[in-house]
């Protein structure tokens, strides 16, 4: 099972994707707790290239194949093999970020950005992709505390950008969901961790406990 | 003017680049002279990336999105820019390599590698394109007398390829060169950098002196 946890900065999912790998250690399972960018050890070279915001500006163009450059290396490297051996995945977004922030937010041609997903995952999708959707104000809100509570930024570059462009992608993100609604949930992100956790896990097929 | 020079390692490009670069200054010309991977900031992270030989294996996938991050990255910070102020300009390497390297070499969709191409260049090409081409077994010669000469390797990762790679890439360039016979130029590099000079020169539409 290959769980993906997409939605705006300050949504919370780096939180409950580390709360459901939890629930699924206490029930027996191994599971893969990974993120885009930065999965693989490459990756992690070209995390710290995309989300700095002291660099001068990288073209949209530029950003879009360090991204796809990213998840190539990571599925190869990390999903699939994981996969293969019977771990469930659980992975800090994935390709529909892509579209939302490149497509949405940027601008750029979505059936382009499907095809480039295309080659770069070989045509590996998550089996379920939890949409944690909440209002821009609120998740930016979020950001800032977690900001002054550990005094860094963790994805600078994107933080920057202007309230209009997270409603880009907070929109985005809901048409990706209706295009999509075999593949993606989405889950009322405004309430607390504990209670997205439990949202996430009643729409997960019933899992095998191993315990 | 936008001109490139392609081939295998060891044809001489990156000398015989120079050396046109410095016949263009000789004629009161300003060009800029550039490379790929590598001829942005960016592009230049990239590059100790791409041809580190210690690193362990990128995928074909993930290698390809590296090249057309830098490329779409170099097109528009520095060879544009170049362009329109009426510079002109010579690149070791761009799209074609890519074609070669990544299609013929590697076996990826040679269809696919120009629709990328075309992406990561906003559909910029060389006006011209100079292929130099000899013999796999020479070029790999020359590489391996400037590695005893300078201590050190310049393109590691695709010098530690099979001799069938670099033939693979060869033939490439060739069929290149005969789908494309207005834009690419082959040059018989098996000569002196000096006669390779002239041979390019030969081929150069007429250009203007500013002398």
């Amino acid at each position: 099972m290959f769980i993906a946890f997409e939605g705006i900065e300050g949504c919370g999912k780096t939180t409950v994707a580390r709360m459901l790998a939890e629930w699924m250690i206490g029930r027996g399972l191994n599971p893969l707790q990974t993120r885009e960018p930065g999965g693989s050890e490459l990756g992690r070279e070209l995390r710290r290239v995309l989300l700095d915001p002291s660099r001068p500006a990288i073209s949209r163009e530029a950003e879009l194949f360090l991204f796809l450059a990213d998840r190539a290396q990571h599925t190869r490297d990390i999903i699939r093999p994981a996969l293969t051996t019977g771990r469930p995945v659980i992975c800090d977004r994935f390709a529909d970020s892509t579209v939302a922030y490149q497509g949405y937010g940027r601008g750029m041609n979505l059936a382009e950005l499907e095809y480039l997903n295309k080659i770069s995952t070989g045509d590996l999708w998550p089996d379920i992709v939890f949409l944690l959707d909440l209002p821009v104000a609120l998740g930016l809100e979020r950001v800032k505390k977690r900001l002054r509570a550990t005094g860094e930024s963790d994805e600078g570059r994107f933080d920057n950008e202007t309230k209009e462009f997270h409603e880009r992608i907070r929109s985005g993100f809901l048409e990706i969901a209706a295009k999509n609604p075999g593949r993606v949930k989405i889950i009322d992100a405004s309430a607390s961790p504990d209670e997205i956790l439990d949202k996430c896990l009643s729409r997960l097929p019933r899992f095998p406990s191993v315990a």
